[in-house]
């Protein structure tokens, strides 16, 4: 492929990406095929001689769209968004030109230098301590996901507790032993309703997990009691509490942990890191309405959120601040022959390979540089606000009805988890309204990503069965939210009483 | 952005990056900024409002090209190449438009479907062994970088010897608590000269790490005798060595471990998982000449090598291919509610995130199938090749002035390592004579990488410092290595002889 061909190509693939943008709302979110569809419609093996980008291009269309799930569409309402936008593909583009394992500072200087300057814009326009910024002791990096995120910070979490329980013992076999040793008595913790990366990243670091209760009588949240009777439990077994995720924005319903009080147990356990998973919910501190909730971080130890999530940037784009980066250092660096250079033993210059797993790196900052400065943190604030009140008024529609909802929390930054009230049975007792009304609403949650016009998830609330909407994609509007209630009026006349023609009326 | 503001950018990034490839080798590799260039060009916050794209696109230019190392010129001949091509750029531009977090069937199955199909494509591609196949028990997934893939293997391999040494235990407390005790006893291994990625997976997994000998005297390569010693070693402490790292490629030499060897080993001692890195010379596998190499794959347990590397996929696209996937997801499946689907549950799917530590996925098989569809098998064959030829020129030239230039090893994949000759000095000893070449390598090393026009990278090998040269971008001509060649004879004039105007002489 010449550059006239590349040209014509990439010309065409705008066209391609314009018209799936603008159209996208027509689409099922969901597609229709089937496991195993694309097999058939593929060859088996990679052609021997290349080929013409016309026929390349063409199958876009015809083997591609018809697998996709549409995250973009103002229908997609499940998990939580991930929104691409228009100048993080520009971000994208150049990043690929640019292409480069910038592993470390001579790598690449201006990979490494522009993500030290936008993490610093991202945690000032945040409201994030001081102390997270790279002019300190403190700093933030692009990591992929908050699952990458939350390992990183768990194995660094597990290394930083021997080293200070170790530092008078010499280097050496029995160091390590003793350390191998202290390893098997380790705890990581997170809230039985923060996402399930903490268990995982327990299992990476082959620590023991605990999950912090966070019953519905707490609004699904740890409170500072909860967190503080887990680390007792596990201190009378002999074991070792060394790491807690705070949740900011629980994946299930959006709750928030009691920061207030976890920020002043984190003061008598400082062996403890604290790590804030704001995965979603932490875009919406660029609004100053929400920044209060920032003041905590000073007692902790590190902080994430997903610009790729509702902040516009293309995925992957996790935002990882750590308020001393010694504590990633001390773990993930090593350095070989290969990789020695005088700048990086200048000391003078920042390189991220040492604050993270892998060794390789993109050049994820141009994508965040081109969303921040082609929406303004006007244009972002108004696209929060817009999906809040949107949150506000689905609310506003399930309460409307409350003879076939329920709201079970919410709502909360966009998300509203409810469930349909089952058929009220004379002399059933609560047990068994609990399972007619799990049953109804598992179906008709199922229903609906069946039929694949919206897309929803579910989950389970003390064992409450409940369905998740959050529309928050950047062309989310209220109509859709109002087809969707509509469908949902439906569905319940169908799968409730048996009956629609009557509900559909009421409803319409 | 609005869709005509978007074509216009698009159109005028296309531009930029078809002159920034095609004027690439004019300029010189390495920046001539210094460290913190680029925060005294940029405001300190993000702006307040929107910014026009025009003046976006122009800071490119001013404050990022000045920055960047030209990992795409031809005068690059660090580390290991990190090529880009078109098609791939391509690939991410839709990527970018159906952009999702991808990680499980329901969420996007095109992503998942291509992906398995071009892995499979991949791997027929490089003659793997049926058994990695996705069609058994096996299959490919794509991961960020070999770094990323070794801690995947390392934890997985962790868990797998305690889930076959406890099989017989009940589940339960006394279980974890020993599971913790046999994991501080573990030991992974990797060669000397493997990529430091084994033993910092090591680190992140919480177990032992040892470096098995290569010395030169074995080719820098591992042998079955030195795997042997070590494990017999480990297991003498008590400890058990659990994992290994088979390098096909070397960092430092792009030396091959004696796989036929090890393969034999591998069955005396099953619960040993082995893993073969061949990051970068993996590639060279879709060459016949080069496939019976793969033979003893079938013996190991996984297998990766990048995409990014050699074979013109964007960064970053890492091919990870397991034998066994079910090892796999006995380690990282974990199912909370909010990620259950029928799909996934019917066992019909593949969910990759059970494959991997991260959670959520990019579409990057788009951008592996645009490059062999454009390129074709033949092209990419013509591409290796024409690199393996361009190797054999630049070893051909060192030998040429045997009285300047040592050769330490290679042509190995196009990787030459090389020292220079210091100046004769009557009755110096063989420890002097090795400080001396040190010195004047490390200097002329050091002269090339100051002037910028070209980026070479050194290594330690057996005391030895050694200048590595590697020239296998897309666009790399016999013409640049000769000029290299010519810069190092003048160089070696100034800093061994003292004198530039008669070696120079020579040269032209």
């Amino acid at each position: 492929m010449d550059s006239s061909q590349f040209r014509k190509a990439a010309h065409a693939a705008i066209e391609d990406i314009i018209k799936y943008r603008d159209t996208i709302s027509e689409r099922n979110v969901l597609p229709s095929i089937s496991p195993g569809y694309l097999g058939p419609l593929l060859p088996d093996a990679a052609p021997e001689d290349g080929e013409e980008w016309s026929k390349i291009q063409s199958d876009i269309d015809r083997v591609i769209m018809p697998g996709l799930t549409h995250w973009q569409s103002p229908k997609f309402m499940a998990f939580y968004p991930c929104n691409a936008s228009l100048p993080g593909i520009l971000g994208d583009m150049y990043s690929g030109a640019f292409n480069a394992a910038a592993f470390n500072w001579i790598c690449s200087p201006a990979v490494t230098e522009l993500e030290t300057i936008v993490m610093d814009w991202v945690g000032k326009l945040i409201n994030l301590p001081d102390c997270y910024r790279s002019d300190g002791e403190g700093g933030g990096i692009i990591q992929g996901t908050a699952s990458e995120v939350v390992v990183t910070a768990v194995v660094a979490a597990r290394e930083r507790i021997l080293r200070r329980r170790l530092i008078d013992m010499p280097e050496g076999e029995e160091k390590i032993d003793k350390m191998a040793e202290m390893r098997g008595k380790l705890v990581a913790m997170g809230s039985e309703h923060a996402h399930s990366s903490t268990q995982k990243a327990a299992i990476i670091a082959g620590t023991r997990f605990r999950a912090v209760p966070a019953p519905q009588s707490a609004g699904f949240a740890v409170t500072k009691a909860a967190l503080r009777k887990t680390i007792e439990e596990c201190k009378a077994r002999g074991l070792e509490p060394f790491y807690y995720t705070a949740t900011l924005g629980s994946t299930a319903t959006c709750a928030i942990d009691d920061l207030v009080g976890i920020a002043e147990l984190a003061k008598e356990f400082p062996d403890i890191w604290i790590h804030v998973d704001a995965a979603y919910a932490g875009s919406a501190l660029i609004c100053p309405e929400y920044q209060h909730l920032t003041k905590p971080m000073e007692d902790f130890d590190s902080f994430n959120f997903n610009l790729h999530k509702w902040l516009l940037v293309n995925f992957d784009c996790s935002a990882f601040y750590i308020k001393r980066r010694k504590d990633l250092i001390d773990t993930y660096s090593i350095v070989p022959s290969y990789l020695r250079n005088n700048f990086s033993e200048s000391g003078l210059v920042t390189d991220y390979r040492d604050w993270q797993i892998p060794l390789g790196r993109r050049f994820r900052s141009l994508k965040v540089w081109f969303v921040l400065r082609t929406y303004g943190v006007n244009g972002l604030r108004v696209l929060i606000r817009n999906h809040i009140k949107l949150g506000e008024y689905f609310h506003s529609l399930l309460l409307s009805r409350t003879d076939v909802f329920k709201v079970i929390t919410g709502p909360a930054f966009a998300l509203t988890t409810f469930v349909l009230n089952p058929k009220k049975v004379e002399g059933a007792t609560e047990a068994q309204d609990l399972l007619a009304g799990n049953k109804l609403t598992q179906e008709v949650y199922e229903a609906v990503n069946r039929k694949g016009e919206f897309f929803l998830t579910s989950g389970v609330l003390d064992g409450v069965y409940a369905i998740r909407v959050v529309s928050a994609t950047e062309n989310a509007e209220e109509k859709y939210l109002k087809a969707l209630f509509e469908g949902l009026i439906e569905l319940a006349g169908e799968y409730r009483d048996g009956y629609r023609d009557k509900v559909v009326e009421q409803a319409i």
